[in-house]
C-alpha cells in the first residue's frame, strides 16, 4: 500500500489544522524521521501555491488531477475556501470512503462532509450540529449521529471541530497505527498540557 | 510604521509552532480580516521554498538579503535547522533587537538566541534551562532571569519552549496590541481548552 497521507489544501486553509498530525508522522520531537512509516503530502485544486488565511503560500507536491489513487489517509483541512470547492473535492473524498481508506476532516471540512451527504451513517463531531445542518441541509440526516466532543473516530472516518487541532491528531494517529497508544498519548498530552505543567511543576 | 510581521523559517522548521499566532493576525476566526492591523510575511535565507520537517513547503516573501527594515515584529520560528543557521540570521536579531522591535522566539530559536548572546539581559524562558546552557555555551549567562513557563514576554522580547506555540501567541498579540487584552485571553482559552470544553459541556 502507498503510505502517502494526503493533506487536501484549498485557499484561505487554517494553518493551525494540520501540523500536529503531520509532524507526528514525520519526527521524533528531536529530529526528523529517517525511515517514517507515513509520508506526507499536500494535495491542492492545481498545483499552483495555495494559500493560508494569513496569506502564506504553499507548494502542493499533487493536484486534483495528479495526486495517487492509493495512498494511506486523506486529511481534509479546513479553512474558509469550502463554498467556491471544485466539484472534484466531492468526487475525491467519496472514492476514499468507498476504498476504506482513512478520511479525516476537522472544521470547515467536516461541514463540507455533511454538505455532500458523508455523514449520515457514522457517528462524527464538527463545529456544531447547527453548523453541520445549516451547511448539510436536506444532504444531512446525520443529526442523531452528532457528538459534542472534540474529536470523534468512527471506523476510518474522524471528524473534528475547529479548535481540535491536537484531538484531531491524536485520532487519526491512532486510527493510522502510527505508533502505540501510549506513545499516541504522550504526544497529545505533552502539547496540550506543556513542557512546563508536565515536568517543571512541583507535584 | 511598517506593519509587516516577520516569520523567519529555516530548513526543517516547526510548522506547528506560527498559525496560532499568524492566523490571530489575519482573521476573526470567521473570515479573513478586510484590514487587518498586522500583515503576516515569510521571510528564510533565499526566495526558494523553505521546507518544514514533514516536507511541507512554503514560499517566502522576502529572503534574508531583500526583507524589509522597518517592520512591526521579527517571529523567529524553531526547527532542527539552527545548527546550519547562516550568520546573517544573527545580524538581523542583533538589528531588530537593537532598534526596539518585537522580537519573538519559540523552541531552539530560542535556544539560537542564547547561544547568540542576546538573553542575558532579559527574563525569557526556553527548552529547558538546560537546552540553553548546552547551546549557549559561554555566550549564555542569562540562567538568572530563566523562568519556568511556557512562554515570558519582557518588554519587546518574548521567549517561549517548543509546546507553547499558543501561548506564545497571547504573549506576542498583547505585545503588539493585536486586539485587547481580554480579546487576546478569549482567543486563548478558545483554543487551550476547545469549543466542547467550552460551550457544550453542561456546566
Amino acid at each position: 500500500m502507498n503510505n502517502e497521507v494526503l493533506f487536501v489544501l484549498l485557499d484561505q486553509f487554517t494553518a493551525h489544522e494540520m501540523p500536529y498530525l503531520s509532524e507526528a508522522l514525520s519526527s521524533d520531537g528531536l529530529q526528523k524521521l529517517e525511515t517514517p512509516k507515513y509520508l506526507c503530502k499536500i494535495v491542492a485544486p492545481t498545483t499552483e501555491p495555495v494559500a493560508s488565511i494569513e496569506g502564506f503560500r504553499i507548494m502542493p507536491d499533487y493536484s486534483f488531477d495528479t495526486m495517487p489513487t492509493d495512498y494511506a489517509a486523506l486529511v481534509v483541512i479546513g479553512g474558509f475556501g469550502f463554498k467556491d470547492a471544485p466539484a472534484a473535492l466531492s468526487e475525491i473524498i467519496r472514492k476514499a470512503i468507498e476504498s476504506r481508506k482513512t478520511v479525516a476532516a476537522i472544521c470547515n471540512a467536516v461541514s463540507y462532509m455533511a454538505a455532500q451527504g458523508f455523514l449520515n451513517t457514522v457517528r462524527h463531531t464538527g463545529n456544531g450540529l447547527q453548523q453541520l445542518q445549516m451547511w448539510g441541509g436536506d444532504n444531512y440526516t446525520g443529526e442523531k449521529l452528532y457528538i459534542n466532543e472534540q474529536a470523534v473516530r468512527d471506523g476510518r472516518i474522524i471528524t473534528a471541530n475547529g479548535s481540535a487541532a491536537l484531538e484531531f491528531a491524536k485520532e487519526v494517529l491512532i486510527a493510522l497505527e502510527n505508533d502505540t497508544p501510549e506513545h499516541v498519548e504522550m504526544y497529545y498530552q505533552y502539547y496540550k498540557q506543556g513542557f512546563v505543567e508536565l515536568f517543571c511543576k512541583q507535584k
